[in-house]
């Protein structure tokens, strides 16, 4: 079950319909899972930022780099033009080149793309390296391309699905997770949706519950471990019309919800936040010079740094109790975190409503 | 009473003898209060690194900018070298040009400085006006001086004094904090200090408990006020020997501990990260063009994001918990964070050990 | 006299009108030159991006920092939020902060900005202190208010004046240089002017003529010398509508204008651009959430880069030929570059038209 | 013939025995050249830091990112950790997702590697689309593994090789270029060297000559056309003992000497640059927590930067003089800078040394 239907409420803002990405109108989530034999624990989620041509309409964007020991690929065109122009795909760390040579395949083959020779491919990974045979690279084009080509509206799996098959977080299963928020009227009434990729660690806490401390089970408990590394992706979307100035503030907030459950960015962890803003396009070929667009100023974007925090803390959360225990290659087992403790134990630190 | 006599204890790691930024060994920290009138609430924190010229024998250095609403002085130098010249000090907005004066004074008269031209002050600030007659810029360089002349190390006081004496934090008083870490002899042994200057905003927690919520103060409850706006000056110091890449990914941590407090670095909100490392020295003048120094390697640096990640979120409920009712300019009126109130809110939630 | 009245044509664009700073409509320039007794050789140069209140109606800003090594005031505000709220003043090392503290009233007693209570001073430098005694600090404020009581549009002053009145630059005296360019109609017809202050060193080519070499001065021709430190602050100013990505990706040009006459920004050198665009201003109160502004597509921008480039190279080869040989503090003693010498390598290498 | 040969002598400072980027001990440079029928010209350039077990050594690294509008791989980890752990492989826009799937192909199947889940491959790219059928991605993996498995020390092969196949540069045919720098005993004696793959635009010149107007090509001369798109891929190697971020420095003044050649970093262009020291290894696996190693002071790295500077734009023109008119697909034919009229222009400017 997802937090809230567990009675565990993050945060003081609402979340939209979904309590997904997917509530920004238009984004779309595709996700491909590859859980075969005892080896193969991986898998694609993919994340469109709207129906169209998204090289020929592409949507302001900006990243936020938390802890950069990672391969994410497209950083630097994002940065330095502002925008983005493919869909974003998540999935394990061998398999970046892969998905943005899927990706590149996407693109070329789109009607109206038929002069296209740049393609800046956008790809985020964790490494699943602990359950699943990731020096085999099972992912193949085709998964990718089916991962785009699956992608809806509405809701979206959590746990080990896609990219977070075989993901481990504050050393239970982790995977992925979404959340959002809708902001009241008085506050702009935008939403911000956040969709995570959870392969990290730290000192766990569920709306600010010590749970890690209480099972017995963080960061350097007995000694320098390495189970805090591993990566966290994190994708934020929002409507509110934001410049790519603006969308890369509010991508660190997100890095400041994974904050607050404890993660410690820890130095071998791959910690990015992909942001966009679906508000204003921004066209591939254009016979104007100049552009006219509305942007939110710069006081009025605090209520969505909120949205983006708690958004993520609840999504990192979501894709812990929405995972389940696995075994993969090598004999390893990843546990999920264990419903009836964490529930006893929010009850015991007051944190479960009704 | 500070977080851990009242039974709050934040973390899993424990602190130095002192549970201050003065644990690292060798710094020293110097205050003077303006409280004068109905008008005056403002003064001087400084942090020395060591008892040394520090001009002529550096520290390696390394700022971390979490919103950059704010004046902090002396960022680009510290950054392109990575060592840092000069004591911090911190005051309020408008007397950032005053303290680097100061500083330039300082340093120029010391013995050994007589042909020094060029002198990095760094120089933080949070914005007291609420309380503070900031216009009136009542800070002068005697109190810079004098607070550099009294800096000691051993206890450092916390609350309504020096840079913390006219501040807000979460809607209530702000001030100074200080808390530290001492890594055990397994994870290198190490201890990390922090001080903060607080003065900003969001839902507080305090120790994960949802303290803004259950006191019904936070931010944008109402409408779109910019009660979370303000800043955060932290400072970091540390024995390990990190250069100034690594110090930097120890400053981001810093504001990460920040974010768990329920800070959300709102539009404006001026939150840097200072840190610094005392192991090692580079020397002003120098005949050597190469020189050997010991760093910690990456993969050991984990468990002192940890540290300060928890010295941070310590140090702010301290500012907290040591403020005390303040009245000042135009009759306004911040009142401390109720003790007794906070109590029963933790004592409800389980997280008060005795 | 300057660069194209001596027949040095500098780049493939055409100058405005002034072929300065000031050609960018509405942008004025003020300085007072400190020159008293042997010891004093400074001043200060501030430039005004428009006429009205600077703090209530923002310009876009951004800023790119080549070489650290400085006490620039100001940056991360400006970076954070894209706008620049002050004046940009320029003075030596260490009166940055009596610079930085002038605005500060500057700002304070304009009319409408009764409760303001935080300006953020934007104050440049480079180190005079070969010629100046420049820890005397004889920058008053009241120098830094005359310059901007007195800033103009129109003709700016080059050579040994305001901030440039005591600097070196490639080992001859430097000093307040400034150049413009203005695009052809199909380019987009935009103005881009750029102010220096002129205190760096390396191998100086003038209009790609070796002349360095020519002369016999230039870095490290003996050994590890230090001439080549200094410093260069550049102002770049434009009326193209740009925002502040794009505005940090002109600033950056600026820098690469500053390579071609042969600098080096070497490890001593605070080698800093600041960038404003005078199309959109941001207004510091607002009632409206969004606002709506052109800006100029990406694709639009390069011929700018040419222009900033072409602009710095001939604002610094002005800066050095509008410069007067000078003595200072100690007995110091830095020529000019000598005219005729100039010219004669100029011809000898075929770079002198009529 | 190579620059030098032709007595264009670029510079203060001279070269290397090779000239090249591989008179920096143990540097390795290996080429696949892939010109087959109408409609392929593209190819790989790798470089090989040194001999041994790249990932189980790695060394000291950083980038800088001129213009980021290209497809770079690997930027995140090596700027946060510091170090390179991949050879460096450069190719076509299109094919980097394959050569950074080659990169892990290769680290995981080298001795010692067999544990290996994580690899950061470093590719860097222009887009040589206008000659070569880009969108068909010829370049297939063993097309890298060869260029890895034929790296050799020694002479560099320049021009229309490998990676610059397909190239175009200041609207002439471009390619991989190499030189280097020697500094004398009195400032260090280190080595730096650099190698480019040019594909962008802007005004040429060469050696300061204004080449670009004398032979009336170059940018914007019409309209806005986007000739001076395409991008400049740089790397720099040195034996001097730098950390990452001196490298990071190092790297900042190749872009420099990039701009000496009159590129201008239009706003299509992907300028970026890579740099590494051979100095000091990292090792992968540690059992001592800290590391000793001795640095270059800051105060020794200028020459380092005049050095960086010359090599760049002497490989730049040396990419240029080295390559020879190429047809490609769809009939386009992109001529070579001609060798005769060039000479005839340098003679008439003075620049042709004997």
């Amino acid at each position: 079950k997802r937090s809230r239907e567990l009675g565990i409420k993050i945060g003081v803002l609402s979340p939209g319909t979904m309590n997904a990405i997917t509530d920004v109108a238009g984004v779309k989530v595709g996700q491909v899972t590859l859980s075969e034999g005892a080896d193969v624990r991986t898998g694609v989620t993919a994340i469109l930022p709207h129906d169209g041509n998204l090289f020929q309409q592409k949507v302001m964007a900006a990243m936020y780099i938390g802890n950069g020991f990672g391969k994410l690929a497209g950083y630097s065109q994002v940065e330095e033009l502002g925008t983005l122009e493919s869909p974003i795909v998540l999935t394990n760390t061998l398999s970046v080149p892969t998905a943005a040579d899927a990706i590149i395949d996407w693109t070329l083959t789109q009607k109206g793309n038929e002069n296209v020779r740049s393609v800046n491919s956008v790809v985020g990974e964790t490494n699943d390296g602990y359950l699943n045979d990731i020096r085999g690279r099972h992912v193949r084009k085709e998964h990718v391309l089916n991962a785009l080509a699956q992608a809806v509206s509405g809701q979206v799996a959590e746990g080990n699905v896609g990219a977070g098959t075989g993901t481990v977080c504050f050393n239970w299963k982790g995977g992925i997770g979404t959340s959002s928020r809708k902001l009241p009227k008085n506050l702009g009434g935008y939403t911000v949706g956040v969709l995570v990729q959870t392969n990290f660690g730290g000192v766990l806490k569920v709306n600010g519950v010590p749970v890690g401390e209480e099972m017995g089970k963080y960061a350097f408990k007995e000694s320098l471990d390495k189970s805090s590394d591993g990566s966290c992706m994190m994708v934020v979307a929002t409507d509110a019309p934001l410049d790519a100035r603006n969308l890369k503030r509010l991508a660190k907030r997100v890095f400041m919800g994974m904050a607050q459950t404890g993660g410690i960015a820890s130095n071998g962890s791959g910690d990015y936040v992909i942001a966009f803003s679906t508000a204003n396009r921004v066209l591939h070929e254009t016979s104007e010079s100049t552009f006219s667009a509305s942007y939110l100023h710069n006081d009025y974007v605090s209520p969505l740094f909120l949205a983006a925090m708690e958004s993520t803390e609840e999504a990192i959360i979501n894709s812990l109790l929405m995972a389940r225990t696995s075994e993969g290659t090598q004999g390893h087992k990843v546990e999920e975190l264990p419903e009836d403790k964490l529930l006893e134990i929010m009850r015991k630190y007051g944190r479960l409503k009704q």
